[in-house]
């Protein structure tokens, strides 16, 4: 029996018989000491008010929901067009079997969602905003490479008018979400891929399926965005089990709209911007995390705690924390503070010294290279904008040392 | 049988007897067919894991334990001192008998709550931060007064002198959170109060309390800041219950701090602010919001969407986007626009005009006044900037009409 055969719809009884029958063992022991199939609720479910005994009411799966059921309620009140984006953040509960595999799956986790509702007769909107990505390369592994695992580049040219991504508008947000990991979370292009899903492994409700997958030593391929094309099978469901018509006038009549939806997953993806980062060396550990994204931005030392430092330095941090995440340290060497700063990814560090009194010029120094420039004071601001942004040290002062 | 009276430990029986024997009755129909006394789980349980058939586990009902439990972890981390503050927001869940009274009484809601942990021998750091704040008018509706609901005023000086408010920290809190709620969110002093709960009133774990209240027309008193004093009970019973000593070690020895908690609901706190905003006059209604309050910052608008208007208009929309929270519109009369967004409280629309085409100026419109003033379309980043600051409209231009 295939691993991959659809199991959905099998009643319980001919589940176990297929097991038995098979000879089904545990691929690690061998056991073969099958219990009863029994039936298992994903969701958690609670008991609502006073005079519940059961459980009434669950904690919701996923956020999806939510945006459809006030998708019409929304759309009037903003006096919507199609395409229409709704945007979601939450948190999310599901009873796995198995959580493991540190940030990659848990019982609860936080979804990064947008709803685009759209009327899939007419996406010419996202034919203009296509166009400037159209040689974008997008990086597949197809459904029929899954044993070889090679990757198929394609340009988002390529892929839509092969009608392999269907339409411009799931095609623009595969560029968009591509480009986005690469280029603002800074994950590599060669550890990205799209996994194309089978129809059998598909969610039910969804017609076409990519999951935006990164590569690492430790966890193999994992899934960070799930990009589900869900046609308009939510919006149907509620209206049918409402009874309320949720569909909405647009020039070419009354549309249940279609809904395209990628979630990311925040936690797993906050866990591989980690593990990316993390460098030992022979000097040190330290987190290479992209600077836009350190959590501290800059932090703000005197050389020594006495002769007047702390004074000019907590004046320094005090005007720079108006832009910045700022860290104000006095405490242990000053070679101490800046190992700190390098073990959270800090990218600058702003040193106040002696000559800081005498020429109103600070001491920068970037935690990538661990070299440092002379900066004047007055500039500061700047100086760590500019840092932030992607500007070289060298360009921010004279070279020291 | 007074209602203040704690009921707290009796067992069922002696409850149902009490009912039944002191003949107490429904105040509103006089009903008196009491069911047995029945226990009810405040917090809902949820089953986790595949295994679990019965609940073993519940959704947290306050945000605290979480601070608590990694209070000691946080701490040595942070490399920190006392007082040692916490911050938290996050969502906690009751199953409330009762919900009700708008956003005020939910089953899902949202705290906003800092963590202050405080050696109760040492509490010299806060003398120096309330100093500046001696003077500071706090209102108490004191234990004393609850019949006649006469307010107490007193300074700051006045309520830590008499020992009313026990030490400096919680002083000044209590003078914070009270400037907060009125210069901040904009509460008018008058409907604040600082009501201070009876021993039997307050939590088991609580030695003083006081809720900051707000008064409305609508909904009565009702509680915006929970202000605990929780002494060492949370620490001390996670320290008994794992086994793992959570104190600290300080310049007096080992502590197991004290912690004082205000926690702010945050629902109810931007419901009030919707209250006390909405005002219906004879011309509109609309959303008085405090400025810096206003989910949209700016309206752009062009007068009439046609002669190059609207590519002006969206211009300064995108240029004024990169520090503000702009709405675009050009649908529907300029009349109708500014409606619109008095009633969702924008305070400043900007209106691009065809004066604009030949003279760089454009108009800005003030919600409140609804008064107009032409203004330079080259300084309009920093007119928005004061404006919102609370600059009065006139200041920003030449008066029209």
């Amino acid at each position: 029996m295939g691993v991959k055969e659809n199991l959905e719809g099998y009643p319980d009884e001919e589940l176990h018989r297929m097991l038995v029958e098979g000879e089904v063992r545990c691929p690690k022991c061998g056991a073969f000491d099958w219990t009863e199939v029994k039936r298992f609720n994903l969701m958690f479910t609670i008991a609502v008010g006073a005079e519940a005994e059961e459980p009434n009411a669950a904690l919701r799966p996923e956020t999806t929901q939510g945006s459809v059921v006030e998708f019409r309620r929304t759309f009037l009140t903003m006096r919507g067009k199609l395409p229409f984006i709704m945007a979601q953040r939450g948190r999310v509960f599901r009873n796995e079997i198995a959580p493991r595999r540190a940030l990659v799956r848990m019982r609860e986790f936080q979804q990064l969602e947008i709803h685009v509702f759209f009327d899939p007769e007419d996406t010419s909107q996202y034919d203009e905003k296509l166009r400037p990505l159209l040689d974008y390369r997008l990086r597949f592994l197809r459904l029929e490479d899954r044993d070889t695992g090679e990757i198929t580049e394609m340009t988002a040219r390529e892929a839509l008018e092969s009608g392999y991504t269907i339409n411009s508008l799931i095609t623009y947000w595969l560029v968009i979400y591509q480009k986005f990991f690469n280029e603002v979370i800074g994950l590599p292009l060669e550890r990205l891929r799209y996994r194309e899903l089978g129809p059998d492994e598909r969610a039910h409700y969804a017609s076409a399926h990519w999951d935006l997958e990164v590569y690492t030593e430790d966890l193999g391929w994992v899934e960070l965005v799930n990009n589900a094309y869900r046609t308009n099978y939510d919006l149907k469901g509620h209206s049918r089990a409402s009874g309320v018509d949720l569909s909405v006038q647009t020039p070419r009549g009354k549309v249940a709209p279609h809904l395209y939806e990628p979630s990311i997953g925040l936690d797993r993806t906050v866990l591989h911007v980690l593990m990316m980062s993390y460098v030992e060396d022979e000097k040190r550990k330290w987190l290479k995390i992209p600077r836009h994204l350190a959590p501290i931005d800059v932090a703000v030392f005197p050389l020594v705690s006495k002769d007047g430092l702390p004074e000019v330095a907590r004046e320094i941090a005090r005007e720079l924390s108006g832009e910045f995440f700022v860290y104000y340290d006095e405490k242990d060497s000053i070679g101490r503070r800046y190992r700190r700063m390098d073990e959270v990814g800090t990218p600058l560090c702003v040193t106040v010294d002696y000559q800081t009194l005498e020429d109103g010029t600070v001491t920068l120094r970037d935690r990538d290279t661990m070299a440092q420039v002379r900066a004047d004071r007055a500039n500061l601001m700047e100086a760590v904008k500019r840092f932030l942004a992607g500007a070289p040290l060298e360009e921010l002062g004279t070279p020291l040392g």
